[in-house]
């Protein structure tokens, strides 16, 4: 079983249990968040990171939100649910996940909103508790969907970490592999290490470690001389929000390693659940992307490794698009040669 | 002027004198080296480094290691000289002005090998002196060469150094935009940190902030976006070992930079000395391919960013092949869409 990177504890009065993903993989060390600046916190901070598991860390973090509530009333009620929601949305802007929990959260107290208090914070649980079951479920099922992909005896590549710290079961990208490794396939990883916050030499190569399936470590720049060389027949990212016709937000590099791919003629593929859609965008560049701290690029291990005063471009994400894309992994089902109408025809068919 | 990143102090039994590059850009320290073995070390772990520099610092290396000797006969001389130059030759595989100053200082060895010892000895430094000095001739003749195919007005990106810390002077990527700038042009710089070792971040970022050419430091893996977006019109980078097709090679992650050049059809210049130049291989397949210390991936900032016991690749080059190349920049001219047959006429034409 995966570690549980995000857990609830006790009842609508409890705390959300998180791993401190920042001190991975030198410690594995639990956390509990009791208060909702604690989860916009951990969220900002990449203590939980990854978009599925901070969709579940903000719907969660509502119902912290409204521990202290005192509303007297349903529109008290409404209120302070909507300054919960609010305050959480602006913890990350990329991550459609969190807006989509978001947005749930917000549909379930507007249904309880006339119940007393205590119920409708309850029924609040029950709607972030049901988020992380259904997360769970939709991990498996991107690992049966996508399985069939991963080239056996023969070697893939991944970038950042979407495996199972990013989600509360085993992954969106690395449930694929993982899968793969039940099913009996033997293949090798590539592990982009994923400058500046290195998740995938910190994260994704230590779960790969811990499922033990073969992975090799390389810088990011490195990823073009390892397609051409080393036998890499297929590449899975994970994504923080897709738009309609299927260009997909992922950690910065992702883009570069999709123009290697196509170059190089291996398929790239995505896998994403339903949630990280977001249908309103007609294509990626309407996705906002998050710039970080530039002390990240500077700065990134406790020692400064470039000059001061030098200016730093440090977007946490860029955008592939679907043209580059082989398929897009769901558990709805795989949506080849993504556009417009082959993602409709799968997530609303 | 650019720092003097190598020099000599005193006479034959003298000393060289190098920038303790592993300790910028928090520290600008001179150290001396004294014995070949201090120069080796010097060279392999990247105190000094940039293929033109390390030609130098083993031309430097010899007259050191013929410091102590005492041949009473030219064939001890010989012996002796091979002693120093096969040592020195061992530091580090890839770049090939190492091997190119040695074959130098031997020939220069076998010039003046009947003469006194001490005599043979000063010879040898001011061979040693003159290909400094020759170093730093061709730096400037790089600079006008290679300035016009500076975009003014737009942006370049370059990889790794190749500024005046890898040559006796102002680089030969660098000496290209260095010289652009004196001629008057404006533009900006996105520099990829260049990881593992962050040449980049440490070394380039520093040089241009130092001449005031506005630069931007980048993670490796930004380099795609910052072309698809940034207005990047051009890409120089060095080399350190050119076939004589023109396949080159240079700091890893430097095959990414041209493949992702390609697709944005941004040109993409090497910028290198004619002793960088391989004729004796007929393409790039051959080029030996230094591998290094894993550590420098998974605990390369004083801190372990990786689980214990994964595997790593961690290669210090890659080779560009030449049809990725929109031309080479040489002291002798510009080698465009370079060939066999180009590179012939220009360098030896």
């Amino acid at each position: 079983m995966p570690i549980p990177t995000i857990e609830w504890i006790g009842d609508a009065d409890g705390r959300a249990r998180i791993v401190e993903q920042t001190l991975l993989p030198g410690e594995l060390k639990f956390v509990d968040l009791a208060t909702i600046e604690e989860v916009w916190d951990a969220i900002k901070r990449l203590a939980i990171r990854g978009a599925p598991a901070i969709g579940v860390a903000a719907a969660f973090g509502v119902v912290l939100g409204l521990k202290g509530s005192r509303a007297a009333s349903p529109a008290q009620f409404d209120a302070d649910v909507r300054r919960a929601a609010d305050y959480l949305a602006s913890s990350r802007p990329t991550a459609v996940n969190l807006f989509w929990a978001l947005e749930r959260m917000r549909r379930c107290a507007a249904a309880v909103r006339a119940l007393p208090l205590r119920e409708a914070r309850q029924a609040l649980l029950e709607e972030a508790r049901t988020i992380l079951a259904e997360d769970r479920r939709i991990c498996r099922a991107l690992g049966e969907v996508g399985a069939p992909l991963v080239p056996d005896g023969h070697s893939v590549l991944t970038h950042c970490n979407a495996g199972g710290l990013a989600t509360a079961d085993y992954g969106t990208a690395l449930a694929v592999l993982f899968r793969a490794r039940e099913l009996g396939r033997t293949f090798r990883v590539f592990v982009d290490e994923t400058r500046p916050l290195l998740q995938g030499a910190r994260l994704t190569a230590w779960e790969l470690q811990q499922a033990g399936i073969p992975a090799t470590l390389i810088c990011d720049s490195a990823a073009g001389l390892v397609m051409r060389d080393r036998d890499v027949r297929a590449i899975f990212v994970g994504a923080d929000r897709i738009a309609r016709n299927g260009d997909a937000a992922n950690k910065i590099g992702t883009y570069s390693v999709s123009v290697l791919a196509r170059a190089h003629g291996i398929p790239f593929y995505v896998v994403a659940p339903a949630s990280t859609f977001d249908l309103s965008l007609a294509d990626g560049s309407a996705i906002p992307i998050e710039e970080r701290d530039p002390r990240e690029v500077t700065a990134g291990f406790g020692r400064r490794t470039a000059p001061e005063g030098i200016d730093v471009f440090n977007p946490a994400f860029d955008v592939t698009p679907s043209s580059h894309i082989a398929a897009i992994v769901t558990e709805k089902g795989l949506i080849e040669q993504p556009d417009a109408a082959r993602v409709r025809a799968v997530l609303l068919g």
